[in-house]
């Protein structure tokens, strides 16, 4: 399922032959991949995708095993990216309440863009419905993984229950995130102004 | 685009011959729709949704202009059923406050059932990343009515801002949601502590 740390991997030792050519195809294909499911949604064919990348389906289905397992790869791939969208980087010496309310100011600008489709987590998880499908699986980790930012950061600041807030705020930026899609608009500053009020029922400093 | 009330309409007056028919392949083929769009999607395709229903493609591009017209007038017809999940009933006589909660202690009630797949207003919204789209707007609008019952109640419980009350209780119940289908997990109190702490913060009796 996770082609793009095997990927990674085989960057360690010395590449095979055609090496270069072959991870060319692969990163192309899963970029295509990635923009094409966010913006039209993972039920887009594997036609269309293979026609989008300038890529064969019989390329395709020799990088990978299915195209649910480039759902999940393509997700993988774009994972980090999307984090560094929303997420401040470590020790940016800035106290706890600061680099949590970064994340929702940054939500808050990325509503405003007009290519704005939602979290794409979210949104490849209710497109799914399954949540045994490998992209749920990707989808979910990276949940948790903004989660535990907000814990750590909660922890941090002295939080009552660091835990609960931090799965509060997911709610919120999550629910934040659909409303802007739903609404199609920016969203105004209600993401801020809920993080706010929820860190300070908290008695997070 | 919203056969659903034109039908409703077509009830003032006497049936046109051959009615009686015509009503039942058209609410099995709403029904078959929004059953079929909730559970895998709307990128379902016009065959497997008519075989389901067991109607002809024939006569569902009779009954309905395109598929995008039959998606809004599955939703829009199962919008009352939906919200009667949550909502309750009006002058049921209860607080303001018990009747916000209400619909967040139903929603973790729903979040529980294995066939729970989120708001189904926000799953359309979301799959179909386009806001124009006629079911988009549907889904706008009824979204829109979630967010005018929490603002009518906020207002009737002395809340400071109903309105931005309103709007922090909408994204509480699409993030909460959200949640429940990326966790494909109960909320367990999530929602309800939530509601409670906003509406505390916002001075609601």
């Amino acid at each position: 399922m996770n082609n793009g740390t095997s990927n990674t991997r085989a960057a360690d030792g010395p590449p095979p032959a055609g090496h270069a050519a072959h991870a060319s195809t692969r990163e192309r294909l899963l970029a295509s991949a990635a923009d094409l499911f966010y913006t039209e949604g993972v039920g887009v064919g594997v036609e269309a995708l293979c026609k989008a990348a300038g890529v064969s389906k019989r390329s395709m289905y020799l990088l990978f095993d299915s195209k649910d397992a480039l759902v999940a790869a393509s997700l993988e791939n774009r994972a980090p990216m999307y984090h560094a969208l929303t997420i401040p980087p470590a020790d940016d010496g800035r106290a706890p309440r600061a680099r949590i309310l970064h994340v929702f100011e940054r939500l808050e600008e990325l509503s405003g863009n007009p290519g704005y489709r939602g979290c794409p987590f979210v949104a490849t998880a209710v497109e799914l419905k399954n949540p045994e499908h490998p992209a749920s699986v990707v989808a979910r980790r990276n949940k948790d993984e903004l989660t535990e930012f907000f814990r750590t950061e909660a922890e941090h600041g002295g939080a009552a229950d660091p835990q609960a807030l931090a799965r509060q705020l997911t709610v919120v930026f999550d629910g934040a995130s659909a409303r802007s899609v739903v609404q199609a608009q920016a969203l105004d500053g209600l993401a801020v102004t809920m993080a706010t009020t929820l860190m300070d029922a908290a008695g997070l400093d």
